[in-house]
């Protein structure tokens, strides 16, 4: 176990399309120590090496969890194996960094949950996003009263990217801005709909639009989709007293509109009067630093101490629970769909 | 009966916010004669007469029903007076044009198209984006097979404006896109669904986002609000040839992206290969032309020919249709509600 | 004379593209009473009647000078002919309104000074710019030291747009910046330089850039065109506190940067270090008034207080010696040319 | 010597800002060789050898020289540098690819081009600009007569970035765009004029407008800043039948604009009649390839194969009289300075 001197060392299990940026910021992390990387396939670890040569690699995940000098290792692969392989180092006794989705069902990550919490492990799932400079400062806004009463937020995510054969778009892409709205609300919502079209290949949904209504009269709506005209990021957050548009493909990400409406007293009987106030709008400056990296400090920081990381565990698994609710509500041809309840924890 | 040769003689009723734009529009019109403005309100009158004194003005609406002269009303008025005003006009043998929405409901608007086919009368509800130049623009390059299939539409239309506080935000800016919709699908969805939110008066929806699904599989994501940070009027239309982005606020409102998928031949079993194309990006030259007007010509031609007009009283009761079906899944807490047959006329 | 209790009586002198404007502004300003229209084609004449009937219609200018209900006339005719109309109307005893640039030449709206100022008349060039909201809240910045020193300003306005066959981009698009320039700065420039292309027409310049260098040591660029890809109307002023982008072709038309270059004390000899500051961005909330309304509140204020209006004949004088010293370098192939000298009227 | 065969050997000399982005674009270049890397700075050399263990690091540049398994330098350092490193290793045989500015005065520039020329080396100055994909795009509309006639060119290169405390913006930012102009005109211009403002240090210029005559009759205008609210890189090519805005911070980094100005034969003596023509707008697909690498790869295949690189001795050459034209124009307080009779190589 590594003390509060010591950095974290930790082993990374994955080299994909991800991968590589946690190796890289391991690597240049103070507070951690990369001991290996691990993958099934030697052109990806050999590609590793030409860049980092003094670093271990091995195809077989078990070296790794024999290996007592590994304190944690970093999940970074296909959703279908994050359940065996996570587990498999809690058993081990490593803390563990897992990608979003957490794991392939709520039971999965509620198993993995549990075995953390037995063992005293950090668990901590890969929602980036927490750490990104524009959402913490819409956090930092809503939690601080500035906006009002939030009254409702519209959510775009749509690129002509990366189309996973073996996914949805749901598990593919909504976790991003199901982690940001659990996050910044700091609840889950109580009931979901959602309508889907599978357009290229059958029966994997590649757009999806998202309905998310919450207990004190929030609503939310997520439109999610892997074929667009142009990659489109923009999130508005409509308040009672200020409204924000978060777009992170902006050189302006934060944009806070000092708008809102006012209902007047009635002059008289049914007669209701509006006023609608329009006043200046301000981009406050974003600090620019590399959410993966705040992420790598985080779970090196939440490993050393026993702390909770930003993205918890609890957080994790709401995710998996909005999710799986939203694919009952697809089954059930868009019917509202009640999610599990979870505690809030704000 | 006006003839070829005539002026179609055109009186406009309710001269509130958007009645002036149709007096300016005939008035100037060659084909048309305006012979005469009603409204209950003495001081519009007076406004109207500044501008144009030699326009005959009442407040007696039957008066002008009377007048042998009157081959048209125009009607402008709140959609609660839509069907006594348009039934009257029609009794008394008058063509009727009538603001969007075309009645109060279905039941309505039904008894008003029999009324007007029983006596060989035009009834033209006033859907002025079907003679916008960039939604025919998009119209042409749909019908065309420009997009190849249509998979889905997400648009958006949202305002810090008008708060009317007698309606739905659904009935007020959906006929819109609802019949935008109609217009270049020649159908209407065969099922909607709904989320709502009243946030600033009790039972007054001021944001929705709305679900249509389609007999042929394309689907369509509408959001609606009055309370938004900025003005946004944005169509995404994705087929799988091209994409088209429709953004009537923008000094190019017509995009075309040369993109699209392809699903290649599997190269083994399970294995599906998508292959991205990104291609030229078009902005198509659009014409100038004031919708309103060639609105207004339409409305003229028809009466004196008797065919159809683009905005007819099949979309005008097709738009009501879809309106109540999502009228009652809100009823139903979103749950999915059929839309009542209809026949296609593309 | 007009008095303080009775509308000012103006006649619009000229009614092409732009007196319309100052017609429908007139006809609707409690202050004012448009008293005659004056133009030689009778088809313009014809055109306002319409819309107009009960003001008064005349192709005779004499006329008007010589009718005592005439207080000013409005002089909204070609460049060439305002010295002319302009001295006559001084002549009869009316005050005078007259579009910009001033007069064709220095030396004309010098006498046209000094005809005005002798009969204590008001004489108010047209330049409506600095009525516009977003330039007097950048007005207003400059004057309270926001962006604290002024390093430089660059503004471009190009268009596609009216191509003026008799005269030179820099006498058609140039007094409007220059105007603004003049009341940002409370000074005229002591040096110009310029390059011009003449691209369409022989000798008609329609691309100009102008550089323009300050007592002080402000300087500025300014790129006037008629031939461009877009329209475009940017203008950053750099300051060594705060920066500021005016573009009244957006919906945010003035955006403050709250960005600045500190130097350092240098740390040894000869080495400087230097502190960029990105701070916020602030888009303040600027009032929708038409310029040319407020133009013409001013007009007749002025005539009815014998003050100077904010677009003075000054200025109107300044603007034309700076573009007399830009012609003078275009004669010198782009050599600098100094700017008669003038009182500073902060 | 390289044959065809072999990679070429190549050593970066400067590891300062840009120098380590030629170190990986070398080492992951198939044609060529990294063999060395030189810095005074041994922390420099550290950081290289983190990423790269396997490459030679030095702090003797001339044991580079000596060194007979280098075939070719690649000096990264500071301008006042060039000549001294350039001319010692062509003295010793070896090819030479320079940052721009080539060298630090058209004498020491012209020294280089001979003696490369005398012994038969590789003269490379590094104007990255010209392997840009879009810089591409546009010249090829260019030669193939797309835009019609040139008419005029109005370019904005404007940073709030890095500040030189020993230069001038005009010779830090100016070569990026006078290469580009090179490039695609095929010629230098005939005639400059500059104004320039130091703002922050004395003497050190951070603001230049800068003007330039062709012998065609073409005019440009480069706007050069460190100082400005926001990054803007804005250049428009306005032709007689096209026109082009290029700007390679956007998504669109190239837009054709189908609009122009037609002359109609004047119908009467003394009239002419202007058409405008607006049609459609395109952007085409551009090619993400990295400009370092295809310079690079220049590079290599120049040294292998004798024949002139894109980013020739002669238009390096050119910059730099360009510049020194310039200079002279400031010295004269913005007077026209004549260009340098160079050979046009189009």
């Amino acid at each position: 176990m590594s003390t509060a001197a010591d950095p974290v060392r930790v082993a990374v299990v994955g080299l994909g399309y991800w991968g590589p940026n946690l190796v890289r910021n391991l690597y240049e992390l103070p507070d951690a120590e990369l001991v290996g990387v691990c993958d099934l396939d030697p052109d990806r670890l050999e590609r590793i090496a030409r860049r980092y040569p003094d670093v271990r690699r091995t195809t077989s995940y078990d070296e790794l969890l024999e290996d007592p000098t590994v304190d944690a290792v970093a999940i970074v692969t296909a959703v279908g194996t994050h359940f065996e392989l996570a587990s498999a180092a809690l058993e081990a006794g490593k803390h563990v960094f897992v990608e979003k989705p957490m794991a392939g069902s709520v039971d999965e990550a509620e198993l993995l949950v549990a075995m953390a919490r037995a063992r005293g492990l950090t668990l901590m799932p890969g929602h980036t996003f927490l750490y990104s400079p524009p959402v913490n400062a819409v956090h930092d806004l809503i939690r601080a009263g500035a906006l009002g009463e939030i009254f409702f937020l519209s959510m775009s995510r749509v690129n002509l990217g990366l189309h996973q054969s073996d996914a949805s778009v749901i598990w593919d892409l909504g976790p991003h801005d199901l982690s940001i709205l659990r996050y910044w609300l700091g609840e889950s919502p109580v009931s979901v709909s959602a309508m889907t079209r599978c357009c290229v290949m059958p029966d994997v949904p590649d757009v999806a639009f998202v309905n998310l209504q919450y207990a004190d009269g929030a609503v939310a709506h997520v439109e999610l989709s892997w074929l667009a005209p142009s990659k489109l990021r923009r999130t508005a957050i409509v308040g009672s007293e200020r409204m924000v548009v978060y777009d992170d493909t902006s050189v302006e990400p934060v944009r806070v509109f000092d708008s809102g409406v006012t209902l007047r007293t009635p002059a008289n009987f049914g007669e209701f009067r509006l006023s609608y106030r329009t006043g200046d709008i301000v981009s406050p400056r974003i600090d620019g630093t590399e959410p993966l990296q705040v992420e790598m400090e985080d779970l090196c920081s939440s490993i050393r101490t026993g702390r909770e990381p930003r993205s918890s565990m609890e957080i994790g698994l709401d995710v998996l629970r909005v999710i799986e609710a939203i694919d009952r509500s697809l089954r059930e041809d868009g019917a509202p769909s009640a999610v599990e309840s979870t505690l809030a924890t704000r």
